[in-house]
């Protein structure tokens, strides 16, 4: 069976062809822009020169047409017609209390998404248009939908709920949902691997850091608790994101600087996080460089992010009553050797012993503790794809019969 | 050296009258909805009846006027006349970054003052009020500011700082500032005594829950680490105040019901917490009743609480690489019984052991972890005054030369 992971950003689509006989990536490719003239799409099999075009680009179906054409081409092709297609599946970011589990996507599906929307009004819109761009250009091909939050649904009414007036949650859906779930899936499944257990005999705590970033709390295999919350805006300071502020600042600021809450929003969401804070940028790298030539606010920002994550699996160890293994993911996460290095100093007293030498490493998977840690230490790359293709493939898998 | 402490909210004054030689109260006592017409007024003395009368007091200065003459009364006075009240010492909500320790009020400090009440509107105004009646009336005893906030002030900037764009701290003033200082810098030092060590070799994490609740992370004496933040609506879940929400949910909220930001910081500071969860009351024991009746919601705001408490603890021990003792004080933290015992339930991982027996205790300076228990758990009633007394004490002894 061959399954198509698309993932759709308001202008962009991100894709990626896998071989679930034997998970194999068949090619791989982004449209960023889509809506501009100088639209761009970047195509990619293994071992093979990487194919890049700028072009106007409508939309989505647009996008998905191109697509399409390329995967079949005579040359960039890797498949010889659209029907060796068997199913795709979807990334899609908010599936609220509706969605605990992957979903074949039906008529009912569609208006359960819509309904989502209203708390997700600015990623579930372009994943809709992802989807209805496929029923429209692949109608026989059955159609999948992995949620960001999915995952997190396992979390009990105390670590999802807000110290609100409960009519917050009941009237308006406003609670905890936790984002990155197929990210954070994924690596505690591997860390159980790695370590030859089962997930129902671990407590792991997975530090997916990005630009996005988020911690969960994984105890028996189920997330019970997890940093981000009604909105990817929460937790931890990030890129632009400032995370968890005290609520009252909000108001204080209307009050002061006569910013209206859209103003706010776009502040709290754009022009905060490390950015804000060291004034230098919100990608990682180019803030270290900073720091190490002395500038003072990108060392701020650093210190902070670690401070930050560090006071999260703290709570997290209370949470699950400790941990058994602690696994750092994504950009930061896999290739932030010194960030790695802060975070862990000062968490022994958990059991961990980080190995410097091991640590020295990025984007691949290893166990960077020492031999004999009481608590592990890894680093995993996470691959959300091949978790939206394995869903896609159990839930499709009777449907068409491979 | 007889103090006079003092404390005013919007409406109310709480007063001890202390001799500082024995640290022995001579009278303390409170005047509440000041204001209005049957404005109430209790004194108490030890060992004597308790005087209690209603009646019209337009302001603050007033009922200072009422205390002094009560405290000279041939039957409920104290002292023979005003010339005994050597000092007074006033608890100050906010002093923001101005102030790092208690200090003499001289015209300079109360223009400080005032700068300090535009971050802490609803609590500052009272208390210069407060200092303003005793200027009047007493012009000849030296006075001193007592602040909430200036133990805090020794948290590093990762700790103080929020993910917002640098200037809402450098113009604006945004920033964690912690209270509950004075509370939490005197149960920490009751707790190394009790232990027979140095502060400078412990680190305590204090737990101050009451209506109002905050943690500290207290290291080698000195807070690093606090819940509350801008201002005491964060952090934990309180009687009627969410403590941290996602702030998304706040632009959310405007824009889904069209409340505006004082609408929105009336609902977060007077209808959330345990009280918007419950649905029943602010009050824990009302709360505690109902839910040991099979009250779903009461018993939901409990766990809610139980839970954050946890998580802060965890997350403090990780800021200060473990922690050596636990202490609980205030309403909740002094007479909460079960209380403590699920909040302690799941720390054993830090090496806690609470003790069933001795935790069944309320009001009184105990331990209640096991004997031998790594990390000691302590009942540690706060005594705000005699701090404020001994500040005030302290600053003013060259002065008066006592």
């Amino acid at each position: 069976m061959n399954v198509l992971v698309v993932n759709c950003g308001s202008s962009s689509l991100k894709y990626q062809l896998l071989d679930m006989a034997t998970e194999r990536e068949l090619a791989k490719g982004l449209f960023e822009k889509i809506g501009d003239q100088d639209a761009m799409f970047t195509h990619k099999r293994p071992d093979a020169e990487k194919l890049e075009r700028v072009e106007p680009i409508l939309n989505h179906k647009e996008a998905l047409k191109i697509l399409l054409d390329i995967l079949v081409d005579a040359e960039y092709g890797v498949i010889s017609s659209m029907d060796e297609i068997d199913a795709v599946g979807h990334r899609v970011v908010h599936g609220a209390e509706k969605f605990a589990d992957s979903v074949l996507i039906t008529p009912a599906v569609m208006d359960a998404l819509n309904e989502c929307a209203v708390i997700a009004p600015l990623h579930n819109p372009p994943n809709i248009q992802g989807i209805e761009a496929c029923q429209a250009i692949m109608p026989n091909v059955p159609q999948v939908a992995v949620f960001d939050t999915a995952f997190h649904q396992t979390m009990p009414p105390e670590a999802y709920l807000y110290g609100l007036p409960y009519e917050a949650y009941a009237d308006w859906g406003i609670r905890r949902y936790g984002f990155h779930g197929t990210s954070h899936k994924y690596v505690a499944q591997r860390c159980a691997e790695l370590m030859g257990k089962h997930m129902s005999d671990l407590r792991i705590i997975t530090c997916h850091l990005g630009n996005g970033s988020s911690l969960a709390a994984i105890k028996g295999g189920r997330s019970i608790d997890t940093s981000m919350g009604f909105t990817p805006l929460s937790g931890l300071i990030m890129g632009t994101r400032s995370g968890d502020i005290d609520p009252a600042i909000i108001p204080f600021l209307m009050d002061k600087t006569g910013m209206n809450y859209q103003e706010i929003d776009s502040m709290l969401n754009k022009r905060s996080g490390v950015l804000g804070i060291s004034g230098v940028s919100n990608d990682f790298r180019v803030i270290e460089e900073a720091a190490s030539k002395g500038h003072k606010r990108a060392q701020l920002a650093l210190n902070m992010f670690h401070h930050k994550v560090r006071r999260v699996i703290g709570s997290f160890a209370a949470v699950m009553g400790g941990v058994d293994a602690i696994v750092f993911t994504a950009g930061i996460g896999e290739n932030g050797i010194g960030n790695r290095d802060e975070i862990c100093n000062g968490l022994e007293y958990l059991g961990t012993r980080l190995d410097t030498e091991r640590n020295n490493c990025r984007g691949v998977e290893r166990e960077i503790s020492v031999e004999g840690s009481k608590v592990k230490i890894f680093v995993i790359p996470t691959n959300e794809e091949i978790m939206i293709a394995r869903d896609t493939q159990r839930i499709t898998a009777t449907l068409i019969g491979k």
